[in-house]
């Protein structure tokens, strides 16, 4: 199977019928008063001309974002059909005693402006947990947002729901089923607050592929695991992460209703947008300076694969080397070695790499003589490769982090002001 | 059963018949071209007069340090006695290919100067990963420590130990058995690569207290999972980790050989010194500028709490917000959301307590007002205690662990220069 897709601009509103807009209503503090906050964007709006198929991932912590149980009981309502999201930044409206009324509304709010029913409105939050969210600057805001939703209005929707993110998150690309052009397209925030074992924070994808809800769900819920639930930047585990995908069937491509061709080409082409989101979302982590890609080959299984290469990135040790340029190979290997999976030690080969080129570091769980010039080299890259070879098996798997700096200790130390 | 212990001087030199002695040789920098090293001693020798039953608990860690396997194979070879243990800091002696051979050559040297089998001497080590340990300096080093072995000279070897450790951890008992007096004391080396599933990095505890060693290692292991269990420093699980428990018999006590009073006490005042050197190694964590201890109460069993507390302690965005003296509770209850333990979250109190004041941040899953000047004078200790309430049981469980400061990101960005 050939898979041929092309990049292109427009986020969530790449594909056919989906509309946005974003404004500032005034729950993030101004611009100027917050220089961490990069964009003052702080709500928005999207929408599907059409109801669209909707699949949803959501958080596996027990303290679940107000939004979220809103956005499923809505789902649940509507057969897994929507028309609208709405989303703001700054506050999580988590932990909050009036949190699913707040979201309740936010949702009533939107379907009253667009005369539709509310259980086709989604809602999303992200921001502090705890805050009670001030509803009076979202009731202001959302006539707004309707008015002035339209095709081209991405950017807007994807700069609304930054926090501590420093740039955007859009991903988009275009395909054919059975010679019927569609796209995919998404929009992510990051950038603290992630970490394996959930969807991750907050995640839009539309698209305008025919596909039943079923499948929707089913390709959404496989590719998480080997895109987003492979993604770290701190180890904490948010309490208001969700990846939404929309598909409204605009691109009147024959509807994909079971396994097949049809299918794999969609999820390839989903795998994508998700995949180069996720590595977005681990360069922006919170005081990132660095990608770090870690791919574990050779293993038995992929569930292994996936073990070792999530520890290697979550690795505080290891983050703060990449950080520090200093090639401590000792810490990738501490860290393959307390992964919570079964192999010979003694047999893995671990290399460091990047754009200025690779360099092996350890051999048959022993270190080997290398040059730390060329180390040092290779290690000023943004983008730093762990490769760790099992030698056991087959399989692989790739997991995305970041280094750990100065910034992420200062963002943190403070967030709530 | 009352207990009752006087806290003493002394360290591994507290209890009756132990001899220590430390130095300088050369494994380290000197200490003034290395200003994160805060005492030149890099090598010490202990010993007991007459041969000590001993227990041990070692890393879980896939990786495991030459040190390791060599003093356990002695154990096994001696039937669990020792005479002497020789430790050096500033080089693990760990994935590297003569790392077996250097680390029985340490008890070589050891056992010949002393005229006593090489079995009966134990070895460990701790620094960087992967570097080959210069044997040479050790060489030299061994007889003028063998030579000025003295009982007062805990203190010299417990500075030998430490690497970016600021101070130094050493803590001991007195306590009485059956009318006999007895002691325990111990030292113990932070200050990173420390998390739980492990014993911790190294801690050499010797008593004069007369135990078999089944008992002896019965008791070591029961503690370990309540003290250095549930201490985290960075989340990594060092290569290297392990505890050392020396019991002579010189008091003279009956010997413990089973379970009983006697034991229960000897095991209390163990976990008074493990409590203790757990507590110091959190406050000296890398980087750190606060303790950080929480305990879980109300848990229908002492797992569930243990897990939640460590959740808590282990959190990257709670100690961020730790060290930014914010009283982010809502991080707090985020960790307590993804802890892997079966509880109501809506059922969940949390408070912060130190010596400035208790404050209750959030009740039955949801916050409440508190006073955010309150909050700060409360965060402006070094002692932070956050409880958290299941209210579900009658069991309860605690952590320890620090702040996550720039510091910590200082050290670990160039730890091997």
């Amino acid at each position: 199977m050939k898979l041929d897709f092309t990049y292109i601009d427009g986020g969530i509103c790449a594909a056919q019928g989906y509309k946005a807009s974003g404004t500032y209503c005034g729950i993030k503090k101004p611009a100027n008063d917050s220089p961490d906050i990069k964009h003052k964007n702080d709500i928005c709006l999207f929408t599907s001309d059409v109801p669209a198929n909707t699949a949803a991932v959501y958080t596996q912590n027990k303290v679940k974002g107000a939004p979220l149980l809103v956005t499923k009981a809505n789902l649940e309502k509507s057969g897994n059909k929507a028309l609208a999201v709405i989303a703001n930044s700054k506050n999580a409206n988590t932990c909050n005693a009036d949190g699913v009324e707040k979201a309740e509304r936010m949702c009533e709010l939107v379907a009253d402006e667009m005369g539709i029913n509310t259980e086709d409105v989604l809602v999303a939050s992200t921001g502090v947990i705890g805050q009670v969210l001030p509803i009076e600057p979202i009731e202001a805001a959302v006539p707004g947002l309707v008015k002035s939703l339209d095709y081209g209005k991405n950017l807007e929707a994807a700069t609304a729901i930054m926090t501590t993110d420093t740039v955007k998150k859009e991903f988009a690309v275009e395909f054919k089923i059975g010679g019927t052009t569609c796209r995919i397209g998404g929009m992510a925030k990051g950038s603290g607050m992630i970490h394996p074992n959930m969807a991750t924070t907050l995640n839009f994808i539309t698209t305008d592929c025919a596909i039943s809800a079923e499948m929707l769900q089913k390709a959404l819920s496989d590719i998480v695991q080997i895109t987003y639930n492979c993604l770290s930047i701190d180890g904490d585990t948010s309490t208001n992460d969700m990846v939404l995908l929309m598909a409204n069937g605009l691109a009147c491509n024959d509807e994909i209703t079971c396994d097949g061709e049809a299918y794999e080409i969609f999820k390839s082409a989903l795998c994508e947008v998700m995949a180069n989101l996720t590595k977005m979302l681990a360069k922006d982590g919170e005081g990132a300076t660095k990608l770090l890609v870690c791919t574990c080959w050779g293993a038995k299984d992929v569930e292994a694969a996936r073990t070792v290469a999530k520890s290697v990135v979550c690795s505080n040790l290891l983050k703060c080397a990449i950080f520090g340029e200093d090639a401590n190979w000792g810490r990738i290997l501490c860290a393959v070695g307390y992964a919570d999976a079964e192999f010979d030690i003694n047999k893995v080969d671990v290399d460091i790499t990047s754009e200025f080129g690779t360099i092996k570091v350890c051999e048959n769980g022993a270190g080997v003589d290398f040059s730390e010039e060329k180390a040092a080299e290779i290690l000023k890259s943004d983008e730093i490769a762990v490769n760790v070879y099992l030698n056991e098996g087959e399989r692989c798997a790739t997991a995305w982090g970041c280094d750990l700096t100065y910034d992420y200790v200062k963002i943190n130390g403070d967030y709530r002001t």
